[in-house]
């Protein structure tokens, strides 16, 4: 036991963030915002680490920010605050090198919700929920639709937002919000799946091509490939390039050395 | 019965919107526009109402523009003004403070099509077809492609644009186009829950969502976070939030004063 | 047999593109670059062509770069003149006045990938399969992403790209990336079926709405108002308008002079 926000355990190249604040449903208050990004800053620089899964302690993956720590702070300084160290958290999630996967095994609601928006790929229990129901308290979800909206079709969005109803993994999945709905006992397998995959890749490969995502899907179509044209010949003149040209076109397998 | 292009009936909150020209399957004539958008602008400031269906009277929903009225009128200010008015229409629709849900209940052709698209949800019947036919009179679907595109993915938008055809509704709830598909009988029920749900919400707060819901979709990802922080924490200061995190924690219903 | 990388074909109105150099899968070594870009600058202002077909010989669609041509000129400069060859044709498809169809009959790898992404509709037999496996041999899809991520929601974006595993034809479709998955016997027929269509509208009215397509965009929703509404004030004023309307109104087929 511990009484750490967030913990961290490395394992074969993948390190797991584990939101542990199971009684409050792991609430994004201060110091959980915090606590993760001092993890990811760390994460940032840390070469062993190949790939990220962000998870859950409890029964709940993240239920959004904390309500009572907001209720107690009634203060319009907190509140800016507050907002802004969310934001520069779901941003730093995008601006980490390695990919990161969201664990989703039970509810993920509000800024929870947006947590899974943010990663670059999401795997859930058939038991999660997914929902942005701020507008039930009188709080819409306005910064977590920034994730929803560039995640999910548009009207899918606008209905989670102004109804606020929760969905299920199905649903998740048919909207494009997660990448993989299995049975609960199912979950840390099809994880294990995604990050031996993601493991075997070459970790620089990986770092350029999220970055170039993210970049150029803000960029006309004429400066997206601009960009992604320079990308791809500064890609291209890596070690890892080629090596894995080489061991391909050799038919064996490549052996990245991450430059 | 009446001579109005648009009726407007007032009920629970819910401010009903029937375009009335049954025989012309409503088409959008200039005089149509003109009365959609003083209804519109009406609600804009009418506190009394926290939802707006839009609806269309006899067996059609909406069939676009009046082909005899532009034939009738070969002049290129008709056209110009026609379009920026139609443009104008759909803007005020999204700009409305209250969530505008479209009944379609029959045919939604062109710019009919576009009004679906538009409005922030949509419920259909399975009777409802979905159409961007321009091509087939050599007028392309230009102005509904604004919607469209911004709706379902491109190359679903770019299939109804260029062949023409009607998409049924279960299509069209698979492309994103609308939130529902219920049988004839069920629609004015589905409705029902839609509103039912939406006016239990505090007006102010939708009100607050749905502008910003539309105005990071146009901002980058980063600027989007600026704004919707601000959003947020602004929305946080008012004393439905207060009320609606008092009420949450307290477990009770809120009661919402819209300020 | 020819030496040709593409071949070009007209019947009916359409042109058919057939990348040509079967034993590489249709690679897109400069040459068959350079071969596409110039079938496409020719088509351009080929009035004749109502609509292009883009397949492949033998048993690939396309397989994206060549890498033994790569792995050949390990030079800076080439890599730069590759990839913003490749960008430019990827932006001709685009620019093109007449729809173009990707006829996906099987693999379409990396830049083929892009290709399918890229063309105004696809059409794929049930042994297809896409992928954009850069990531396995160190070379992340970059320019691929492009046209994938403009085409795909973004979480199947990225899974396709971080993990650089085939899917089939099947879930292309559920994805939005094609428009038809059919039979094999079936994939002649379906890409008639849509020619069909497509050659009976007036080619003035498709050069307008596909360059409108794609223009509007990359807009904001008010300027792509502005901009649309003239477009159709335009549109409106040509010859082909005129008759399609005036033929719709007397129930007859319209004949358009495509001005």
């Amino acid at each position: 036991m511990t009484d750490d926000f967030v913990l961290r355990q490395d394992s074969d190249g993948v390190a797991w963030l584990t939101l542990n604040r199971p009684q409050q449903r792991n609430a994004l208050s201060r110091a959980m915002i915090a606590a993760l990004r001092a993890e990811l800053a760390g994460l940032a620089t840390d070469t062993s680490v190949k790939a990220v899964v962000l998870a859950g302690a409890g029964p709940g993956f993240c239920s959004g920010h904390d309500l009572k720590e907001i209720q107690a702070n009634p203060d319009p300084a907190f509140y800016a605050a507050l907002f802004e160290d969310c934001a520069a958290l779901m941003l730093a999630v995008q601006a980490l090198p390695q990919p990161v996967i969201a664990r989703v095994h039970g509810i993920a609601t509000a800024a929870g919700c947006q947590l899974v928006a943010t990663c670059d790929l999401a795997v859930a229990s058939t038991e999660a929920k997914f929902a942005t129901p701020g507008v039930h308290i009188g709080l819409f979800c306005s910064t977590p639709m920034v994730a929803l909206s560039r995640t999910v079709p548009r009207k899918r969005a606008l209905e989670m937002l102004m109804l606020g109803e929760a969905i299920d993994a199905e649903t998740a999945l048919a909207y494009g919000l997660i990448n993989r709905a299995v049975a609960p006992d199912r979950l840390d397998d099809a994880i294990a799946e995604v990050t031996g995959k993601l493991t075997s890749k070459s970790p620089l490969t990986l770092k350029i091509g999220k970055e170039a995502f993210y970049r150029q899907d803000e960029l006309s179509t004429a400066d997206a490939y601009a960009y992604t044209a320079a990308v791809m010949a500064r890609n291209l003149a890596t070690r890892d390039a080629a090596e894995g040209i080489e061991a391909f076109i050799a038919k064996r397998a490549p052996v990245w050395c991450g430059a």
